[in-house]
C-alpha cells in the first residue's frame, strides 16, 4: 500500500531529466547508432522467416569465430590462460597498456619496416573499434574534417558524427581494383583537412592496396600537409598477387598512425585487445602534440583486460606459421569460391576477385530484377525468402551493391550462393 | 639519401594538425586526465628516493590484488579459463552485453532488492570505469549539471570537464561518520540539475550509508526531481555496525541507476568487467528515453572481453562464502590495525572508523607540523623520506587531508603506518 501510494504520487510527480532534451540526447545516440554495420544488420534479421525449416546462412558478418575453420590456435587460447592463471595480471594496467604487451607489438609491427618502433609508440586499446575512437577524438575540434574512404566501414561515421567531426568522403573506383582516388582526395581537402583514412586490407571490398600506390598516397598526404589513419584490422589477411605492405613503411614521408588488433588475423574478435601504433620515424606527431593528446584521452578510457594484455608477448613470439597459412588457404578457398560461383548469376557481379580481408562488394542490376527497389530491399526479401544474411551496400555507403562475407564454412557459403543465386532467377526480369 | 632529402624537406614541410589548436585539445586532454588519483599518485612516485633499502609501502592505491591475502577465489579463474577454451566466446559480445551474464547479474543484484530485476536493465561495461562514462555521457548537454560528492572519485570530474558537463559538489560531513550534507544538495540544485552521485561503501572515506540515510537521500532527490546515480563499485565490502544496503532498494522512491563491478568485491580490477543497471520498478528512466541514449551510446563504445562475460553466470552463482568472509575479515583486520595505529600520532587524525570499502581520511594538523606546507606537501616529503606513498586529500578534493589503503598485507600495512609516526614525529613543531 505505501507501495502503491508511491506509484501513484509518482504520476504527477516531475523528473528533470525528462523532456525534449533527454530525447535529443537519445536521437542523437540513436542516430549514430543506426550508423553501425550491427544495426543494420540487425533489421535485416528481424525479417527472417521464423519456420523456414533450412539453417540460416550468415553472409553478412564480419567475425568468423564460431566456425570451426576459423577456431583460433591454442597457442593463443593457452598464452591467456597462463598469463590469468600467474595471477600477475588481476591489477590495472598502465592506461596506455603494459610494457611487455608494447614491447611485443613494437618488436613484431617493426619486422615489416624500414626503421625499428618503441614500445613508447604503441598504445594498447580496447579493440580497434577504440583505437578508431581515440584517433578520431583526438583530431575533432571545431571545424577540422577527415577524410573517408567510400565504401568504408561506417563506424568511423557513426563515431564522428557523435563527436561533431565533419567527414567527408573520397571514392575507391571499382574498375580500378578499390584503388583510391586520388585526384578526389586533392579536391576533397582544404585547410582544415586533419587525415585522411584508409583500410587496408579492405573492408568492404577485399582489395589490397600495392606498395606503389600506397606510395602515392603517401605522397599525396604530405602534399596536402594531412597524417595518414592506416586501419590495418584485417593486416596480413592477403591471398592474392599483392602482399600486405603496411603504410608505416612510408612513415618518413608522412606520419602515419596504424590501427590494428588481433580480432581478425587471431580470430579472436571478442577478446577486445587492439592498438594504436604512431609509425612516424619524424617523430611529427609528438612534436605536434597529438601524442600527448592520444595519452590524455587514453587516461580517462577504458583499457583492455589486463591478462589479455599479459598474453600478448607468448602469443606474438609462439604463434606457428601454419595457423596463419591454413586461416589464409581457407579465405583463399572461400573467396575464390564465392566469386566463381557469383559469376554465374546473372543479375549481380563483382568487379574483381577479392585479395584480402573477409569480404567481397557485389554489383546489383537491379533493370535486371523485378520487384526489387534497391539494395535494402533485396536483402529484406533475401533474409525472409531464402534465409541468406547479406549487408546491402548502403550500409557502408555504396547504394544498390551488397558486402557478402566469404569468411565462413566453404559449405555454408556454396548452399548461400546457391540460395542468393535461386533467389536471383525467381526475382529475374521476364524477358 | 632519398631518406636524407626526404628527411630535409620535412623540416620545411607544413602539417595541418600542427599548431595551437592541436595544443589546446592536447592540454584540454591533459587537464581532465590530471584529475585522475592515477595522474597524482605517479607524481608521488616520481619523487621516491631510488636507494632507499626499505620496501615502498604502497598506501596510495586503490588496487589489493597483487597481494597475496588479497588474491582471487580459482572459482573465478577457473571460470574464465573454461569459458575460454569453450571458443564459445571468441566472438563479438551485442553492444549491451551477452544475455547470459546480464542474466546472472540480475538474479544476483536482486537478491538484495524488494522487487526483481530484468535482465533488460543491466548493461555491461568495460569495468566500473566505463560505466560511469557511460552515465555521464547520456546526461552530458549544454547547460545541464549533475551533483558529486566531496571529497569524491575524480574520474567523475575528469570525464564530466571532458564533454563538458558541469559539476557541483556536496559535502560529505566528517563530523557525521561522511553522511551526506542534504541541506547542502538541495541549496546546490537548480532547474537544470539532472542527477546526483553517492559513492556506497565510500571512496575515499571508507564510510558505509545506513538504510535511513539512503532513505533520506532518496526522498530529497525525489523533492528535486533528480535520479541518483549510486555507484556501489564497494558494494558487499562492508565490515563494521551496518550493513550494506543498495540504494536500488529506493528505486521506487526515485530513478536510481546502479554501477558496479567484479573489480572490488572479487579483486581483479584488470578484468574489465563492470556493469550499469537501472533500478528502477516504474520504469522512469526508460520512458523518459534515458534507456535508449544507454543503449546508444554502447552501440559505439568497447565492449568488456566475451569470454569474461561468458564467465560471469558461474562466477556469481559458484563463488563461495567463505572467500568472501575471508576478504571482508582481511579488511576489517587491516582498517582496525590503520585506524588504531593512526589513533597514537599526534599530527594526524581520523574522524571515524572504516566500516568499508578499503580506504580511510585522515587529517593533517599543519599547526602541529614544522616545513609541511600541505597536505600534497606532506605525500611527497613522505615519499622521498620513507618510501611510503599516501594520496594527498587535494586529488579527491579535501585540502590538507590524505587518503589512506588499508587494502594490503597486514604487515605492511603496520611498516607503512609506523613510518608515517617516524616522519610525523621528525617534522613536529618544537614546542
Ligand atoms: C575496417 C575495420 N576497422 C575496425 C574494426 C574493428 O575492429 P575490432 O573488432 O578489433 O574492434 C573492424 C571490424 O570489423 C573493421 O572491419
Ligand atoms: C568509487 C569508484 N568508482 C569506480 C571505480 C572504477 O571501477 P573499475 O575498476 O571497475 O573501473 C573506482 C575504482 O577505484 C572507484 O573507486
Amino acid at each position: 500500500m505505501g507501495e502503491a501510494k508511491e506509484k501513484g504520487s509518482l504520476g504527477e510527480q516531475k523528473w528533470r531529466f525528462q523532456g525534449n532534451d533527454v530525447l535529443t540526447t537519445a536521437s542523437a545516440l540513436t542516430t549514430a547508432s543506426a550508423l553501425t554495420v550491427r544495426g543494420v544488420l540487425d533489421l535485416i534479421v528481424d525479417n527472417l522467416t521464423k519456420d523456414d525449416p533450412r539453417a540460416v546462412v550468415p553472409l553478412g558478418h564480419g567475425d568468423p569465430s564460431p566456425f570451426p575453420s576459423f577456431r583460433t590456435t591454442a597457442v593463443a587460447e593457452e598464452a591467456v590462460v597462463e598469463s590469468l592463471r600467474s595471477a600477475n595480471f588481476n591489477c590495472y594496467s598502465s592506461p596506455v597498456g603494459i610494457l611487455p604487451a608494447r614491447s611485443a607489438i613494437a618488436k613484431h609491427l617493426s619486422k615489416d619496416l624500414p626503421y625499428t618502433l618503441s614500445p613508447d609508440d604503441v598504445f594498447l586499446t580496447v579493440g580497434c573499434t577504440q583505437a578508431i575512437e581515440v584517433v578520431l577524438s583526438v583530431l575533432a575540434r571545431p571545424g577540422a574534417n577527415v577524410l573517408l574512404p567510400r565504401p568504408g566501414f561506417p563506424f568511423y561515421e557513426a563515431r564522428a558524427s557523435f563527436i561533431n567531426l565533419e567527414v567527408r568522403h573520397f571514392d575507391l573506383l571499382p574498375d580500378r581494383g578499390w584503388d583510391v582516388d586520388l585526384e578526389g582526395v586533392e579536391k576533397l581537402a582544404d585547410d582544415n583537412t586533419l587525415a585522411m583514412i584508409i583500410i587496408n586490407p579492405g573492408n568492404p571490398c577485399g582489395n589490397v592496396f600495392s606498395y606503389g600506390h600506397l606510395k602515392e598516397v603517401a605522397l599525396v598526404a604530405k602534399k596536402l600537409g594531412i597524417m595518414v589513419i592506416a586501419d590495418e584490422v584485417y593486416g596480413h589477411l592477403a591471398f592474392g598477387g599483392k602482399p600486405f605492405v603496411p603504410m608505416g613503411v612510408f612513415g618518413s614521408i608522412v606520419p602515419v598512425l596504424t590501427l590494428g588488433a588481433m580480432s581478425k588475423r587471431w580470430i579472436v574478435p571478442g577478446w577486445r585487445l587492439g592498438w594504436l601504433v604512431t609509425t612516424d620515424p619524424n617523430g611529427i606527431l609528438k612534436k605536434s602534440g597529438v601524442v600527448e593528446s592520444i595519452k590524455g584521452f587514453l587516461n580517462i578510457s577504458p583499457d583492455p583486460a589486463t591478462f589479455i594484455q599479459g598474453a600478448v608477448p607468448h602469443i606474438l613470439e609462439k604463434t606457428k606459421d601454419d595457423f596463419f597459412s591454413r586461416i589464409i588457404g581457407t579465405l583463399k578457398q572461400t573467396a575464390d569460391l564465392c566469386y566463381e560461383m557469383i559469376k554465374e548469376i546473372p543479375c549481380i557481379s563483382c568487379s574483381s576477385r577479392p585479395e584480402g580481408s573477409m569480404f567481397v562488394m557485389v554489383k546489383l542490376n537491379l533493370s535486371m530484377l523485378e520487384g526489387i527497389k534497391d539494395d535494402i530491399d533485396f536483402c529484406m526479401k533475401l533474409s525472409k525468402e531464402e534465409s541468406v544474411i547479406v549487408l546491402p551496400g548502403t550500409a557502408v555507403g555504396m547504394k544498390n551493391w551488397l558486402r557478402v562475407t566469404f569468411a565462413i564454412e566453404p559449405l555454408s557459403l556454396e548452399e548461400g550462393v546457391k540460395r542468393i543465386k535461386s533467389f536471383c532467377e525467381r526475382h529475374a526480369m521476364k524477358q
